[in-house]
């Protein structure tokens, strides 16, 4: 039975409104398009170069104040925000589907990873550990501290339009820094939306400076702006690895530091011994899910000679079954792709795969509610006789390439030959495929998984990746050092001057 | 009473033939010129772009090889280092005096240097430790580790030209890397020795794999080829702030990583309360010693207005009785600059200090042993009214400014007021000075001192800084971890297939 | 102006009415005495022997079912009891300051902890790291996790009765360990009503397994049965050095675990550079505060001879003004010592002090109104002139002994010649004054602190003395290690049975 | 072939020789006899009580010292250390060999277990990391350091007569303590060899403390003065669950620490997917290498029922072909039972396995060379039905208990099913099987390996066990902390004075 919705532009003006957040949509601005139905979504008034410039002087400004705030103190500040989220789950959860067409169930997880990251960062709070260390020197006292590190940009994609924020605002708020946050043109409303829940945590702290965190409407140009700005220690950008490579040295020139998380190309290696079943199911979520548009979406499938055909039949039936639609729809598992541009990309990497050699089943857009300019797809499955071209891309959208292994270190050699580096994975009973894959010759990404999907998954771990992923690390281990400098200290409390390394320079 | 030395050029041949190095000086090669005489030291061949190239190449072979022998059975390698250095420690250090002029004792500390970060990263290898996390799914172990990263460039500066090749090669090879050096063009003698040095340790260990450690010699060329090779996972660089931004981009681009040492612009902090006897002996080591040309030379001295003419005193008379000439003397504590350029260098910073109101005592230039092509000068002490516009430049040379502060906060400010951010420290014995400038809102440096001049000195603590310093770290506390990748890993060891934040996703 | 209040008995009805804890007071049972009037408060019944096993059986099977609740789950719970904390904090205040004596201000501060811990232990449930660590066999990874421990046993004192529970519970629960707590006799109230805030927790959490946490009312006869029950796999009690020596074996001889947080005697050094005003206030919050019953009350003081009389007077006139009372009138600082026994002792330790050559100022008893079994009394000074016998006891009460020293070693030497070790601190502005005091020539005592009094404080750090302390501790930096088990496993992924260190066995 | 060797007495006398340790044998001392001929090997004499509390109070006083010497130093002696075992590595592995019984391999590798201890305490003595740590109140630095602990017992058993006391000692001396150390009655010339190298490596050094190191020979009454030594502030004992029920408790009553490494009674689990070929070389290595003398031995088999027979069989064919004799003997893997009582303790473990109805199989006595009072003992197999009373027990002999399971969870419930808990091993090549044993609801060992045997191996991780094996933790990880005492530091550099909690103290 099919529920009826609002059009996605009334049902957004009402999430807004339950949030008390005014002044959206911004008639006479910027419209944003909602991938549901292709429709305009709101509009929105662009920050120029002299709000911009006022926004990172506010930040600079709060800094000065933050950064002597004791760093438990400032968690109050994130606890309060997970509260203030906690409360308004349901709602922040609805703007994502309006705007990032996720399905409702995994729009509350996107939520539900910011409520998780203010978590963990309360109790980093009191943590921030430094070290003492043993000196050399008798009468010397050396320890390594972490202070605050300047304002954070953080540049946020369409895909996760919340969670990458929460994950770099809730470490650089109990780290000591202010937040900048450019969200993709194409998520305004979230950001807006989260923005207000903040004010209300901002409101019951009570005495957090003016200007530590404020959001960025604008494009390409208001992030170049910002990317620029030397009074922004620290960028962490999410998008692909194009815009990255054009962050990157502008950052590096700058002596700023850069968090990139860019493109991924994830690869499944599904070994003789694997439970099929399960292997099946994870193909499924991690390949079609959020149709394919997650950093993490499983692009490049290596499956045994043994048993690809019957791996591949199984998920090219379970995509041909899968329920596409309104995301809001109960039952439906497949939203929208973003926009035409993102349609397009998946038309062309479907012959790209043909090109290759290869067939590619699926892949039929699917006209839902007389939404023209919506681009609902079946999902898609290439099968191909050795890895192609086309596979060393990654293209966000639901198109799985399924390539034959011989023996597990070819299986690793295929998952290991392209140029990004975010996340892979082994479906394996053997345990020593499982740890070799593991191993520093194994799999050569950030993330690398056995028995489930390659999905990056809980916030305490580490999150990101190497080669062209950009190298950066985001939310659990040890990430927050990122978000802070170190200083190494050592106190002479003796009477003498001894100098390291037996030296001798006596006056 | 006056030692006798050989020529440096005989000497150098001397102690090279005790290494048994052979092959230099290479008749017909580039002159490398000695800046105890300024004449020339030896003659060395540069390797051309086909010979880099090989050696990369190598190292990227060598590094499949390496990868997966044991971190411990590394480790041994590099225990078998520390003993070669240990047991060449005199020749060792008599060329680092050849080449960089550094007495006796200061070049024995570098060697020194070497041999305790390889006492340290021995233990290191049996650790590399990672975490395991808890993990939010029934089932499933998360845990982090960290893998060998790739072939690591070193490229070292001409005053320190042994120790920061160890302290980058002996974390490097414990953490799976090979290691391509590419020396100061006015330092390849050290470079050359340490090579013949290590060999020893790699024929005992018996099977490392070919082309592991490898030294390029050559010019600008040379290290630009080497910094834009891909296959060069890490790019440790020490040198200028000028050299740095010129590699930053280049290797952020390529999305390698990046260790910068950079610039220093080192400051000490003279309160009313410090100890003045302990104050001024460390000012005079660290402004004059090395003859100003350390990364963390003392440049800067910022002194409370009642005491400021007292230290400056002091400190003058030190400087005019500091025992200057050929470092190999028993007795010198002040060996020459490196060469002309320096020299010139040294003389326009003190131009520039009396045309920014200065008055500069010392800095004359000393004919020894009538060598007309080498340097040797009088340290020099620019009293100054106020923060300069000179004072925001390093200058390799043994120029000290001194400037009068009045409240703790304002010398904090001057303090912090220059782009670099190295090194930093204070004399003080109220805790509340000390503290204060250890604290968020004290120095902005990587390195802050308190009772001791700003030199980084154990190899415990992580070494470097912030700002146009380049933000790198080496050594000591976990700078490890910039040579090795992480990984994070969650295994599925149950029957079924949950999703992180409660997300579903029911096929 | 004066408030009026109901009788303590009448209070703690209401607002254990207010907290929904029903059953209480209990006709007949045994009776409760209220520090504040020496009246009953309330009545309750004791557990008896089977009823005690029965909590400890269903904390046993209660284990295996939360051992394999994912930890971040498990800091769900505790992340709600932190919530349900923050709803009752002034109730729960209420209760603490009828049962244990002390002022709203500082009740409300030990509910305030409860608060923070349960944070600090949800960030802590998606750590709990163990390490990954570099192997010497090829094929080989090693790890180290931490489990489980097993049901943990809680004995708590009447001075922090509920605190101490939750520094331990919050860890305990995060881990993976059931509680069970046997406060002390004259705080039964304050449990139940915890355990009654606890189970609100756990209904909203749902499906805990039943049994995790229960409460043992009960005298020394059924703390000493729990504590010989093997089951119960640390013991966690905080109370006298003699009860620390009779625990401690029986636990030892049957492999248990203990946490010991026993008798303290703290000192604090004031040297010629303290800043006297600040001094003089940490001396009076610290021995006078909670009329001295904190494991943390400062008893001894060691002035400098210069300044020994000036400090003594200055604490004598801020004793004999401080506001006596009901610790529940606005203004009154101090309140009732808790009981009879309690009263004798600091009779006694006066007595003792003036034996051993002091003078002693202060210490009258002070009728408030009319309860002629409520024990109010001026906090007590005595002065003597070198280290007595008397100091070598912690005696709960609010005497300060006041000692001179001479140099700064005789202060350092006098502070750690008593049996105890939890706490000391020096009132100091000069930093090698300080860093002495710190160094490991410096206090003995498990914390240390610069210009603050004696109290441990903050729960991000470990909190637990030495020598006659115990050597427990509790709360922050890796405490939480003591409530789980550490396993090493080295997982062998390789098709080879290398043995380490070479070890040879070929069959 | 067979090789001639001397006599055991003989052997140890050129040994010594070799080593430079005079004045042993002591005639008319106490008697040691080998466990190669039953003859006597040497006579040692005791320690007496005034020589034991000499060297008590010279620990004591060392430790005045010791602990103010910077770590890095102390490092230094232990560096020494380690290159003095490498040069006497033969001769120390023929005295292991000569009073323990143990072959060259073994003994060789325990000796090397030495070395690497040393190497990994060097690189900690740059570390002995603590943590700075958030402070939530303002200009308030919070830091914790560890700190020298106070003069460390270890007590070290037969089986690993040097390699125990290497751990220990290792650790201790960079952590700041003296060591004295009392061997077994057994092996005494290890002991006094050891302690030979160790004075080369102290004179090599130069300037510690008299006393720093000391060893006590004496039987079970010196021990227990010793252990009751208030002094002694560390318990490091190595030895039978009995020794350790006797030690814990009075050590626990003054307060001292202890780390007890006491019986195991470890087991494999053999699961259908497990390598046969790599298991059965492991179980024959594990069970009858060092004839079961080893804490990790291998005492209980735990086979799935589809392969029990087969891997009995396996087993019982390489015991019965296993090379017994001189353990000096080049290709002997088996040497001799320690003494009569091992060989009764040997017999009757046999007998107890038939009374439960196993079916024993090897275990005759073989005479080697005429020696009677030798006892050379083929290793044993008892197939069982069913969990037996007698595999409730370690005997420290080479007999392996076989039963077979049906379910992995039956079968990790047979593996815990014991008092011991040192160490416990699963051979499998099924991922979840081995992720299963490693989890909370698996092994409760300290040591859990997945296809190798249960030996513990390497000194990177942390080696010990739970329950009867007594908790402690050696060699690598954090069980260094356990030699030291943390203190938390919390430094007031501002001018004011907050209460943590937000407590009001106003005067």
């Amino acid at each position: 039975m099919t529920q009826s919705f609002p059009s996605p532009a009334a049902h957004a003006r009402a999430v807004l409104a339950e949030l008390g957040v005014s002044g959206l949509p911004a008639d006479g601005g910027i419209a944003v398009r909602c991938p549901l139905d292709g429709a305009i979504l709101t509009q929105v008034a662009y920050d120029d170069a002299r709000a911009i410039d006022a926004k990172v002087s506010a930040a600079s400004k709060a800094f000065r104040a933050w950064r002597t705030v004791p760093a438990p103190r400032r968690g109050e500040l994130v606890r309060l925000l997970g509260e203030e989220l906690r409360a308004a789950k349901n709602e922040l959860a609805a703007l994502v589907t309006l705007e990032a067409g996720k399905i409702a169930s995994e729009a509350a997880g996107e939520v539900q990873e910011m409520i998780d990251i203010c978590d963990f960062a309360v109790g980093l709070s009191r943590q921030l550990y430094g070290l003492t260390i043993a000196s050399e020197r008798p009468g010397h006292a050396m320890r390594e501290t972490w202070h605050p590190l300047g304002p954070v940009l953080v540049i946020s994609a369409f895909n996760f339009p919340v969670a990458v924020w929460a994950w770099n605002a809730a470490l650089a708020l109990v780290c000591g820094n202010p937040v900048i946050w450019k969200p993709s043109e194409k998520t305004p409303l979230t950001a807006v939306a989260t923005q207000a829940i903040l004010e209300r945590a901002l409101a019951r702290f009570g005495d957090a400076p003016e200007g530590l965190c404020s959001v960025v409407l604008g494009g390409r140009d208001a992030g170049e702006r910002l990317v620029r700005d030397p009074a922004l220690a620290l960028v962490s950008a999410t998008g692909s690895t194009r815009m990255g490579q054009a962050v990157a040295p502008i950052v590096a020139a700058r002596f700023g530091r850069s968090i990139l998380e860019l493109g991924g190309n994830n690869a499944m290696i599904v070994a003789p011994s694997a439970d099929l079943s399960l292997a099946v199911r994870a193909i499924v979520f991690s390949a079609a899910g959020t149709a394919g548009q997650r950093c993490t979406s499983l692009r490049r499938l290596i499956v045994h000679e043994s048993l690809v055909d019957k791996v591949a039949d199984a998920v090219e039936g379970a995509f041909s079954r899968l329920p596409v639609g309104d995301p809001r729809q109960a039952g439906v598992l497949l939203g929208p792709l973003h926009d035409k541009a993102a349609y397009d990309a998946f038309v062309a990497a479907m012959d790209q795969a043909r090109a290759d050699g290869g067939t590619v089943s699926g892949g039929e857009r699917l006209l839902i509610d007389e939404h023209p300019e919506a681009y609902y797809v079946r999902p898609a499955l290439a099968r191909l006789p050795a890895p192609s071209a086309g596979m060393q891309r990654e293209t966000f959208a639901p198109l799985l390439h399924v390539v034959p292994y011989r023996d597990f270190d070819e299986a690793v050699a295929i998952q290991n030959d392209v140029p990004q580096g975010l996340s892979s994975c082994v479906m394996t009973q053997d345990i020593r495929e499982a740890e070799a894959f593991l191993a520093a010759s194994g799999s050569d990404c950030g993330i690398a998984n056995v028995n489930i999907g390659p999905s990056g998954a809980e916030i305490g771990g580490a999150f990101g990746g190497e080669k062209e992923t950009g190298g950066g690390r985001e939310s659990g281990s040890d990430s927050w050092k990122q978000y802070m400098r170190r200083q190494t200290a050592t106190v002479n409390y003796s009477g003498a001057l001894p100098l390291a390394q037996g030296v001798k320079f006596d006056l």
